[in-house]
């Protein structure tokens, strides 16, 4: 717990970082990066996005909210539409919504699909969680490599991606393979492709890594377990709504992924599955449920899987959440993934330009990538008492949130956050650093975090 | 499509039904069965239950609801808590709100425990959909016993928990075997007994079958399966909140159940699971996830289960969904599952009378045990017509359902249904029948019945 620990500062930086000014020039604004609060309340004043921020229900107008990449905030058409459901759809129209409900999981997978995730109709589902939807993908997708039992994750991808894997491993009798993954940089291609062979069934990683906000190439990743014979599996828990995603272009086989980070839709939200279409004959889904059964309320003696990405559906899927994602995605897709891709680029090099200037010398290090095409819509910085100084930030109005061993991860959405939320949030990390007002906080972490 | 369809008249019915005047004195009235309105006006004057209808949102007066067996009507109180939970919980504490959501969904699954399901703390809990919990309990359970290979269920059962079964038995090459249901008595003890041997692992039924409503013996046909070796696997979905359901009396070892029919908790609202406790260090179930892991957020390198129930958790809960399970079990705990069975059976008495008077005549037939004690929440009426005449009574506004082959399906759901409702509505069904008001109603049923 020394506050030294200047083997981890991160290589200098130049006042103006290459990529701030190649992100601001792309939206037009040509300026020199200032660490005063007036530069950033010029970047607000240009920013094309701005007035999306307004779109939110917001409580408090001091807090500064850099965790939507955990949860994030609730959009106000989407409080009007989930109580519209409640009270008529639900309350008034009862089990007669069902004739349209049924298609409320398909509408919402095809939404996520056009505005979000570069696919066409037809092969996206929202369904169940993450963890339930990578397990039917990576089952079936052994299933559908017969004669191969390797199956390949990294060791720093996240954890219900790691453990589902292990569970199927341990069922099956495969061998899981955990690639060493630089905790800050990501998965290599050439860790990757070392490991690659013609046992090789899957490769299962993230799009973006949940920590370090690293960013994956997902069509050379892809192109190179192609090569091989496997098939992969992307967890776009962390990238979805944040980056564009390119699932058809990529050639991906299949991916899953949340919608309560950057798609908005509220806590426990159902997760959503992608199939590419020409692999969905190639596919059987484990869970053999009454909503994946073809001409369901036939009910019918055996199990005929229904066509399409419709076979993925398992039990009841839930109305409210579904509901949230379509909202969600219709937000997004308003603002466009390309702005605001854009301006989260400047965001995060902002916050960077910002965490090299203040926190560097007060032992803070970058934990994510410095290349603009490397790095999602978070940034990691590590310092050994990050766990405190993120209950400090809490106190302070300030919601980022702390990842072992001892980063602290701030996500600046660009939907709804400011050029001055960063500033006055790294204003804030740097006093509660340098005046160590953290100092009462216990060092043992709670449960959640 | 004949309406002449004597054969299947069911047997004379006396005027005074023996259950009914049973029922009547439990709850100490004494009086006659008389098919006048003013006979069912009595009753609800009677009725102690008579104040819970107004706890229910309610759009429209006239409309008369028979279908909470399939998706519940919204309570007021839960309007106005999941609102609360989004615009506080959500829209104003954001993530911060998980400190106190990660215990929602055991804190759920205490509340049906102790009010519904007749089970000690720590067995339960709200989770995924019945589809999902079913697979995880089923995979478990078989694994738990080893060199045993044949899973029974019937033939008759609800479709989901015969295709999850069909699924896991083709995944491990096991015997599925299908008892022969009666469609309106469900599985006998002695159909039960003849199928069982060494070699069966796992028994999985519903407590209360889908359409006709026959209530199984639980503790029974779990003894009867203990006997063999073998574990028992329950289907409560038609049962939790429509009759006294006594898991840890019973013997049972492990339960599913969904939360949107009589626990009125929504659509889509999350499932629950029950595991016997001396049973939960055997199992060990098959999706690994997150929520399931100990120690959860220090997000270890390998998977090591939670202690008890909650290795049965997997991905992010749903949070909406399960403090509306709350609301719902706290509602049926305050009418008391005893006062909620005593009016169900008369409620179902009343119903079955007014059918031998006035529909039997019309080529209705019963296709619901006719014993109190056999039946649970809900009443099948066989005709021919059943689709037609259930799109007419839409039309009139009276909202049951229809099941194939040909079962108009009532649930006259004790919490919110008055006595002067079921005559109103059997009224109905007299009317559109004798009359064939419904001849212009296709005969080709819907997608979603």
């Amino acid at each position: 717990m020394a506050a030294c620990c200047a083997g981890r500062l991160p290589d200098p930086a130049p006042r103006v970082h290459p990529s701030v000014s190649a992100s601001l020039v792309r939206v037009g604004i040509v300026t020199t990066f200032s660490a005063d609060r007036s530069y950033a309340e010029s970047l607000d004043a240009a920013d094309p996005l701005a007035a999306f921020r307004d779109r939110f229900v917001r409580h408090d107008p001091e807090l500064i909210y850099l965790d939507g990449n955990s949860l994030g905030p609730l959009p106000a058409r989407t409080q009007a539409r989930i109580a519209g459901v409640i009270d008529r759809e639900w309350g008034e129209d009862l089990v007669r919504s069902w004739g349209h409900w049924m298609s409320t999981p398909r509408q919402a997978g095809d939404m996520l699909a056009e505005h979000l995730l570069g696919s066409a109709p037809g092969q996206v589902l929202v369904c169940d969680s993450v963890t339930v939807n990578l397990c039917k993908l990576a089952w079936s997708m052994l299933d559908a490599r017969q004669g191969r039992d390797v199956i390949i994750t990294d060791d720093d991808n996240f954890p219900t991606d790691r453990y589902v894997l292990e569970g199927i491993a341990a069922q099956r009798g495969c061998e899981l393979r955990l690639l060493p993954a630089d905790m800050d940089e990501g998965v290599s291609a050439e860790v990757l492709a070392e490991a690659l062979d013609d046992r090789t069934a899957l490769v299962s990683l993230s799009h973006v890594a949940y920590r370090s906000g690293a960013l994956a190439d997902m069509a050379a990743l892809t192109d190179l377990v192609h090569r091989s014979g496997a098939l992969t599996l992307w967890d776009l828990s962390h990238s979805v709504g944040a980056v564009p995603v390119e699932l058809d272009a990529s050639g991906a086989d299949a991916a899953v992924g949340c919608t309560y980070k950057y798609v908005n839709a509220g806590p426990g939200a159902p997760a959503f599955l992608y199939v590419r279409e020409d692999l969905l004959p190639q596919l059987r889904q484990p869970i053999w449920g009454w909503f994946g059964q073809q001409n369901q309320f036939e009910m019918g003696p055996r199990y005929h899987p229904a066509a399409g990405i419709d076979a993925f559906a398992t039990g009841t899927p839930q109305i409210i959440g579904a509901v949230a994602v379509e909202e969600g995605a219709r937000l997004l897709g308003e603002a466009g993934l390309d702005r605001l891709r854009a301006k989260s680029i400047q965001l995060t090099s902002y916050l960077i330009s910002l965490a090299d200037e203040w926190l560097a010398p007060l032992g803070f290090a970058l934990a994510s990538p410095r290349a603009d095409a490397r790095r999602g819509g978070h940034v990691s910085l590590r310092h050994p008492d990050a766990w405190r100084i993120s209950q400090a930030l809490l106190r302070a109005k300030v919601i980022g949130d702390y990842r072992t061993p001892d980063r602290l991860r701030l996500g600046p959405a660009a939907l709804y956050v400011r050029f001055t939320d960063v500033w006055d949030a790294m204003q804030q990390v740097r006093e509660i650093t340098a005046e160590k007002s953290y100092a009462d906080i216990p060092a043992e972490q709670s449960r959640v975090t």
